[in-house]
């Protein structure tokens, strides 16, 4: 334990690790470990679907819709199948979106913003509207209920979800309390998955207000790193009728890191009043999304076997770069109580703790040494870690030799940031 | 002129009239001339766009973008190129998006309600938000006002554009007049070209709100009919940055009319200072759009004469059909005194009109003899035609011989309405 040390060994290690952080930063070095991209070799495993239609295709869908001309607001069949095969849920239960489920789940907080959850009132013209973010989580989600004034309340994960107590209390108690951001498998950034037990309490909430909803962000649910330890969560929308709270998530899915981010197909589910809430207002946005889209991917992925054989081509270059993470962390910072990180079985993601105070710190001097990172911080809404502690490791986008390099760097940088602080103290 | 007629001569006529109608309901019709939508032989002019990218593909964009992975909210190079030579305008005016302009129009207005322009008060928190609607006009246009809360109000259109006195009046002296919904080339319904001093004027408005923006909604850009008779209009964002306005206006353009509509790319074009605010919330909603169907397009039109060149294929579609609606409506009911309607250059529809009160009826008795029209009011705010008189013609989506069939039995029922108004007066 590096707290046990003297100061004078502290002192000398912090010289030791000085030096070797400016050597580092000589190197000039220009990595990025910040943003969960696929690496190019993942972008190549999908090249295949650009053969999949040609001037000589069918264009007619399964339902009779030529995919080539307007209409067909919620998506033809095999979109609708597709993103069910994807998500685990039933094709009744979908509406097919375009290629980033980001902008569904701005458009579904807009909205309700705007023109309210089915003939309740709309969210902007009430005082105060809030939403629970379980923490550490994605900044992305953040962003946006921020960008339309929600007051956002952290909520502690737990090893299997969200501390539930907190979140029953909230959503039982507060009317204000509107929905609340949920990754509930690999979630970003702890890879966490959600026990049945975490997900029987969501079905079962009693909200105060009639109009809250869950944001199941489920991104993750085929992205396996090892396909002999595939988690399994419980169905979101059969769990919640069967509470008798069928109307109570949005569910949200994606190709984008399946095939081509921003360029795929996405999807959400959710109970038949739901979908059509949103539909009612979808009609004035567009008159259909992007039939040639859902046909290229439906038609390259006909059924769930044939998405998660590519998932495991995916796995097979992603679980080495998540193996080197784990064993450069734990060879140099496993045990000496300065740090604990998440070793996830799924997603894109490592969440990293330093000591209280540090995070900034190291990010900071990641930079320096030419490694970016995810900002310190942007796991919390507002971009506030409340204890400096969190940080974010995104290993997918970069060579495995990459990796290895900037991890390397990153252990000395957080020995040395522990070490200073333990002597500032 | 049918209103010379006795009434005696107007009872045979509606006796001979009504009977041809019966005979032609007896037929079991079902023909659709109400919707803007391409036929399946304009559509199968675009399936080479589907040649264009295969798994051998550079996938690198002009300015160095993977474009399969996420990232470039603004749009790859040649996307932007792209959406200039179709919009005339330069690419770095332009936001490229996906498949709808439709689409960016509701964002647009959905941002400037939520965010505000430019950090003026975001229009939701204001007591009244006022839109101009040149009537007739798009009924998706009216939609989307209407589905955010805005007050619409009607501005009669003329020869050449609105009339501009009364857009320069609510414009200057009323600060909730927020914006005007313009489509100024080949307009919807009427096929109306706004004339240099129409945009001059446009450009040269005074706004007594300095978040006012004009709607230049330039769908019909190089949808000319008669490639030999191409109308051309003043360039809005030129001529707004002489008058010193450069950020009044926001243009819109779409490649939904030339390849695939709602699965093609779209793009906004307005001032360095307008582009910079809209991508300013953009960033919330999305990493970025679909840059592979941006590749695509921009591979198969490498120019604006290419575009051009596909677009006279369009017209070799369209104009025999526009010339079918216009030779069987002057045979039929030229010189009656009872009908008026659009000989439009380019676009996609006809306006017409009936005599007062006429219009609701006929699209009724056409739904009854098997031909679906667009709804009577659809051409204006709040569905409401103050005097029941406009009609939308949408010949493109039925085959020559389904539009000379329709028209046939329009006049027939134009005819047969008329000569009862005027029996009942």
């Amino acid at each position: 334990m590096l707290k046990d040390l003297t100061k004078e060994e502290l002192r000398q290690e912090a010289l030791r690790l000085r030096a070797e952080y400016d050597k580092t930063r000589e190197l000039g070095l220009k990595l990025d470990i910040s943003r969960g991209k696929p690496s190019k070799e993942q972008l190549a495993l999908s090249m295949d679907l650009l053969n999949v239609l040609d001037s000589s295709s069918d264009m007619i869908s399964e339902d009779g819709f030529d995919t080539r001309n307007y209409g067909c607001l919620t998506g033809i069949a095999e979109g609708k199948r597709l993103m069910a095969d994807l998500m685990d849920v039933r094709p009744d239960q979908v509406i097919v979106f375009d290629g980033s489920s980001l902008n569904i789940m701005y458009d579904t907080v807009q909205k309700c913003m705007a023109h309210g959850v089915m003939g309740h009132t709309p969210w902007q013209k009430l005082p105060e509207v809030k939403f629970l973010c379980p923490v550490p989580g994605y900044d992305r989600h953040f962003a946006v209920t921020e960008a339309f004034g929600v007051t956002m309340l952290n909520i502690p994960m737990k090893e299997d979800g969200p501390d539930m107590d907190l979140v029953e209390k909230y959503v039982s108690e507060d009317p204000a309390v509107k929905g609340i951001w949920c990754v509930p498998k690999y979630g970003n950034p702890a890879g966490t998955v959600y026990s049945d037990e975490v997900v029987r309490r969501f079905a079962n909430l009693k909200p105060a207000a009639p109009d809250f909803r869950i944001f199941w962000d489920n991104a993750y649910n085929v992205h396996h790193l090892d396909f002999e330890k595939q988690r399994q969560i419980l169905n979101i929308l059969d769990e919640a009728e069967k509470a008798g709270n069928p109307d109570i998530v949005y569910v949200f899915g994606s190709f984008s890191k399946i095939t081509f981010p921003g360029s795929s197909v996405s999807g959400l589910a959710s109970s038949k009043a739901n979908l059509e809430d949103i539909a009612g207002n979808m009609k004035y946005q567009t008159i259909g999304h992007n039939k040639i889209m859902q046909l290229m991917h439906a038609r390259y992925f006909p059924d769930r076997e044939a998405i998660l054989a590519h998932m495991k081509k995916h796995a097979a270059i992603m679980k080495p770069k998540f193996d080197a993470v784990e064993e450069i962390l734990s060879k140099e910072l496993g045990g000496l109580g300065i740090a604990d990180w998440s070793k996830p079985d799924g997603g894109y993601f490592i969440s990293f703790n330093t000591m209280e105070g540090c995070a900034k710190t190291v990010v900071a001097m990641m930079k320096e040494a030419g490694v970016t990172m995810t900002g310190a911080g942007a796991t919390y809404p507002y971009h506030k870690d409340p204890e400096d502690r969190n940080i974010r490791i995104a290993p997918s986008f970069a060579t495995l030799e990459e990796v290895r390099e900037a991890i390397r760097i990153f252990t000395v940088v957080v020995r040395l940031a522990s070490v200073e602080k333990l002597l500032s103290e």
